[in-house]
């Protein structure tokens, strides 16, 4: 992509009205502006960075058995009165509304319901269990106070995955290989340092649940965890029985240290609840009919990008994983107003790009250097390859990691053979 | 894909409350299920047939240049009032509500207001233009009366360009490439036989438009078209000049014809309207401050699905074109009580699937024959392969097309041959 087209621009100054470090820099950068308070567009590049991770998030829901589906936004309340959670959603976060015609319609900030009554078409007897389904969809909640940037959003794209089961053993297998699996892959693959946090299941379920705790000041939760990295036990503090400074019951080594956290992901086993609410049952090996036992487990990928931009940035702007950078490399080309330099830019960002290889070519010819690379820095694109009078008379491209204080002058051939590499086995390798 | 493990079931029966082809086939297939009058589910196979419309849409945007985003579908009230629309769309198909602090809030059913307001924030000068913005985005509409199944939703994904011009000579240009060029290869590639069809622009735009019509007793529109192939002029009824059995006035050699058609896209020139209403204004060469002129650009996936279903069905099932079908190939095995053909069964899945093959596998043990195959003409994928006894005394696998009345078996080396070319030299291969 030659950013002279790029939609979006870079500002030099933060938004007037953002606190929170991600909103800032993704604004900053171009990724995503603010519309009203609590909603945000995604710009092109914040849009691919929004598809990495939901690529990431798709492998791995797969990988566990996942079958993606699309439900639809809008509800009638005759099925969330059925769950009893019409009212009580609808004092707190739910949109409710009348359509024309004057029936009650809501916007989904959940799918239990939905999902319960989808699956009653499908389940008729334990043959047709277990089951999981998911969707990568747009959640509206009207969040009270909508602040923290992209973390707490009035809407919201939301990969929801629900379980079907037999019964309460079935499920609890599949909870922990969701948890100690697919959670585990997603967030290591963003760059997330996550904590699997015990916490209070809120108005979804009574029984205990998960959280995927990542520490940051930015985060509007308390956890107490263990500061032992073999055990990592955690606690939420709306339920903790850790203590500050004791001795981790669980490991009996490490001691428990408190601090601010973002929840990137949550799990929760829902039990028979939603099944009788909503009649999903299934007939047993003997013909007896039975509740199908259920499970839930949330990710938001726009959350997951707000917190690696808190979690990986430094005073120059964000720095991605490679997983979720919205191109491989950022190709620069100082002094484009010179024709050997620029046909020099053209013929790399060409080469790069039959190779397969993405790049956001900065081609703007009214930029100065710095210009050009403090943009490259906010916007956080891995490598950084530059091109200049200087790399032209070594026949060679500077490359640069984000982050690294300098690069070095290598030659085409091995620039090219550093990304034809496959992305697991790039680090560390310069 | 195991069918045993498919999250829809294919059902004997037209759901009662359906009356076209579209949603009773899609229904029947296991690809969607209506929530609520207007409003659909996707599961898993509408899902993928969804995602293969969407995919053939992005590659053509994206090779005229469209830069892909994604926008809220919450509105604020204050921005519609600017262009004149909060009232009038509110009153016809706007979903219109206030928050939990009594703010007014819309739901989006088209984004000109919006673009035209993020271009705003990227346009400065002539050098920023042309630019070219779309979204694949989830639209909602109160339509009256939502019937026609998946052709006319309450709430439904659509792909949604604006092109932002100098001057309407550049639009011109656009317009015409993105007609000729973008929209006509997307219906093509989803089998679709499209006519250019001028139109009135409704409550968009006072100019003339144009909408790509297919021809079906489905359609809710008629169209006056040109029967001479080569010159294919036509005009919605609603504002034609042509006469029915006349001699068409553009090429002088065909007659005109009167027929049901389906709108599966739309295209119109927006001229100043949004620009000006919104504040979208740049500097030209001179300096001197001029406003954008817009185009806006229109496809609804799942239309374009109900709009195959209408014209590639049989009396039996849905019959998909390879770009658009959920699988590449339905392997169905016949006899798998018995391990020696279930092995085989099991064995040419493994390496279908190896091979990259994307393969719905009906490993079913409780249907007979002919409930596998009613089920894979219901469903609709274009090539069928079984393995039975036959099969495997002739150590090979019966292939079919869908819609021919009778296989032949080919040796396994064979069949992985003939997946494995490019899907626009599939056709005729046997």
């Amino acid at each position: 992509m030659r950013q002279s087209q790029l939609f979006g621009k870079t500002l030099r100054d933060d938004p007037k009205d953002e606190v929170s470090a991600n909103a800032r820099l993704l604004e900053r950068g171009g990724f995503v502006y603010k519309s009203m308070a609590g909603v945000y567009e995604y710009l092109p590049l914040g849009f691919r960075v929004l598809e990495r991770i939901n690529a990431v998030i798709r492998e791995e829901m797969n990988k566990i058995g996942g079958q993606e589906a699309l439900f639809a936004a809008l509800q009638p309340k005759e099925r969330w009165e059925k769950s009893g959670r019409w009212k009580v959603l609808g004092e707190e976060v739910m949109y409710q509304f009348k359509d024309h015609s004057g029936r009650d319609l809501g916007l989904a900030s959940t799918h239990e319901e939905v999902m319960a009554e989808a699956a009653a078409r499908s389940i008729r007897s334990y043959k047709d269990l277990p089951l999981f389904i998911y969707q990568i969809q747009t959640k509206f909640r009207d969040e009270l106070r909508a602040k923290s940037g992209l973390m707490r959003g009035r809407e919201f794209l939301m990969k929801d995955l629900y379980s079907f089961h037999a019964d309460a053993a079935d499920l609890e297998r599949f909870y922990w290989k969701s948890a100690d699996r697919a959670y585990r892959a997603v967030f290591k693959r963003c760059g997330l340092d996550v904590y699997l946090t015990e916490a209070s299941g809120g108005a979804f379920t009574k029984e205990f649940t998960h959280e995927y705790q990542v520490l940051s000041d930015a985060g509007e939760d308390m956890i107490f965890y263990c500061t032992n990295a073999k055990c990592r036990y955690a606690q939420n503090r709306e339920i903790a029985t850790l203590e500050e400074g004791g001795r981790c019951p669980k490991c009996d080594a490490g001691k428990i240290a408190i601090g601010k956290s973002i929840e990137v992901g949550n799990i929760f086993r829902l039990g028979a609840k939603y099944a009788e609410a909503m009649g999903l049952s299934y007939a047993d090996q003997a013909g007896a009919k039975k509740p199908v036992i259920m499970g839930s487990y949330g990710i938001g990928p726009g959350r997951v990008m707000a917190t690696i931009v808190e979690t990986h940035r430094d005073s120059r702007g964000i720095v991605w994983p490679e997983a979720t950078a919205p191109y491989a490399a950022h190709l620069i080309v100082i002094g484009n107003q010179e024709s050997k330099i620029r046909n020099q830019g053209e013929k790399l960002y060409d080469r790069l790009h039959r190779a397969g290889i993405s790049i956001l070519y900065d081609d703007r010819a009214d930029k100065t250097a710095g210009e050009k690379f403090a943009d490259a820095d906010l916007i956080g694109i891995p490598w950084r390859l530059v091109v200049s009078e200087k790399t032209l008379a070594k026949k060679g491209v500077e490359m640069k990691r984000r982050g690294e204080a300098a690069g070095r002058i290598v030659s085409v051939a091995d620039c090219l053979k550093r990304f034809s590499k496959k992305p697991s086995k790039r680090r560390g390798t310069f």
